[in-house]
């Protein structure tokens, strides 16, 4: 945790936070803070600054905070993530990557080789979602959350949802054998599909590419999903 | 499972293979292949091909070879990871990562702010590391063994050994706060050097300058040292 996210729940003041649970224990344990010590701190949506443990115990940390936190959080990055829904474990490490690397609007999308038992996961439900954008955030020392939409039937989500997307960005859609190798370093808004595992099916694709994606290619290798998210927006934008 | 590594043991004659565990498992239960299908095989550190499924049970999966298994492993990536043991779960991610992006050569260092306790993990048993290497080179269609070399004191790596490392390389460590960002797309070979959680401490970062490093950033966003090398091994190489 390089920064506690601030709820407005936690304050018990103006300028005094609670903390219990998780950021304690962090604090407590981990961190192995003692009174005085200072904690990089940020409300979530807004700035970033310090507070200082004016009160530590087995049951909680209190910190006095900044009455200014003055300090910006780190540019977002100019990113739309589409991905299929993967199966769960890896879904978490993919939202808990997306918030840590700075995309703010991630969209999950059911596909043909999405298996139908993952819109089942109870690791779907929003607070469990938060809780993996939280840390994805804290561990980026970042406080913007990211939007998470999900559309369990992919033809209304192409035919009636995308189109609206797709203004004021250049839409890519990773699939292997494109012609095109996937661009580096680029300046402009990136909308970015990745299929499940597996791939997206040749009609699927055909969707996307109609809608006006391009297909990039990522050279010999299959990548796990979490991963070639990572190596994609890293070559993209990062 | 993108391929299924072969091994000498697998083979019950020059042209047929007899997979039990987890291979078999894939193909009975993942792939849901039937006798006659065909399986992308390789040979450990060895070219890749076709195998065709000769007989399959509840024990085991019996594959034909083509006699000349003639196609090449992707390339490899020019890369030396040079990285601090990370806590288990994580370093077993890095492992099998490394491996699916055609990592060829790991360097696992100590450093001070590696917790001296991850040194007595189980998961650093070698044939425990292999599984892991074995996942990210069927991942990525891939045959080429890395290599995984341990120093499990930090001095004597510096002084002694990582001089001998340095030749026609680009030597690389992740630093924040360096002046110069990440380079991207480079030809040469890399030898990257990534700390642990918190960073290396000033000392081991003048060590591995003074040996010839240089630092580059990452920017105003902290990662988890498993995204870091993703980050940076796409920035700079795939």
């Amino acid at each position: 945790m390089n920064l506690a996210l601030l709820f407005d729940d936690d304050f018990i003041s103006d300028n005094k936070v609670r903390l219990y649970g998780r950021r304690h224990q962090q604090i407590l344990a981990i961190h192995k803070s003692v009174i005085g010590d200072t904690v990089k701190v940020g409300k979530l949506n807004e700035n970033i600054g310090i507070g200082v443990i004016s009160a530590l115990n087995e049951n909680f940390v209190e910190l006095d905070i900044d009455i200014e936190l003055n300090q910006l959080p780190p540019a977002p990055l100019p990113m739309r993530l589409i991905t299929a829904l993967a199966r769960p474990p890896m879904m978490r490490r993919i939202f808990s990557a997306a918030a840590e690397f700075g995309i703010k609007d991630i969209v999950v999308i059911n596909t043909n080789r999405v298996e139908k038992s993952f819109w089942q996961s109870p690791s779907l439900a929003e607070e469990k979602i938060n809780e993996l954008l939280y840390l994805g955030l804290e561990q980026a020392k970042d406080t913007i959350m990211p939007t998470v939409t999900f559309y369990k039937r992919f033809r209304p989500f192409v035919e009636d949802d995308l189109p609206a997307l797709l203004t004021n960005t250049k839409a890519l859609i990773a699939h292997p054998q494109s012609e095109t190798s996937c661009p580096r370093g680029l300046s402009e808004h990136i909308t970015l599909a990745v299929g499940p595992e597996g791939g997206f099916i040749p009609f699927e694709v055909e969707q996307f590419l109609a809608a006006g994606f391009e297909a990039i290619d990522m050279g010999p290798r299959i990548y796990k999903v979490e991963n070639a998210i990572s190596i994609l927006t890293a070559k993209l934008l990062v």
